[in-house]
């Protein structure tokens, strides 16, 4: 049994085209002997943004903090505190903080494969 | 993409010999099409708790409000909203709320098959 909190767990800034303001934590992780699927944790500050983009596996998502905007190629949604959001395997997809003044903070569990 | 809120999500209660004031929510789950794992909800009332047991796969958790007792065969944990815990698969477990007033609620994550 492991206790992890968040404020505890290494903040990375991922290196990828399309990111603004986000860091990444990885709280439940391959490292505390997750076998299948790990639970990583995003923050964007305000007026950030993920990549708008898609990939082989699945997300399954719980806003923690804040609201943003949740883009496919079809439409945007707003999530808040306490929302849970699926994304498809292979479905496009964005996240996005809209406000000025709060992070928008949310659990983004993957397959461990892809942690 | 599929947006979920808890308020939306049926609760079930757990019909197991060792449970007491504890309901069950799975928002996203089989039916919105997860493929490799579930995010279900678990809510201990004030003096609940879930069975002291095991199981061959592991939990995946958050502590979305309250605060609990993670218990194991050798010590029990205090958890708070929002600390992270990981259960590994065949360990002994348990969740209990020593409040008096309010809901212990956590995310428990665990592959699809075991739903």
């Amino acid at each position: 049994m492991v206790i992890v909190s968040l404020k505890d767990t290494d903040k990375i800034v991922p290196q990828m085209d399309g990111v603004k303001g986000v860091y990444k934590q990885t709280p439940l992780s391959k490292e505390n002997g997750a076998p299948n699927f790990c639970f990583r944790v995003f923050t964007i500050e305000p007026g950030g943004h993920t990549p708008l983009h898609k990939h082989p596996f699945e997300h399954m998502n719980y806003v923690i903090q804040g609201q943003g905007l949740m883009v496919s190629d079809t439409q945007e949604t707003l999530v808040n505190k306490g929302d849970f959001a699926y994304v498809e395997p292979n479905e496009m997809h964005q996240f996005k903080n809209p406000s000025q003044e709060q992070d928008f903070v949310f659990i983004c569990a993957v397959p461990i494969e892809f942690e």
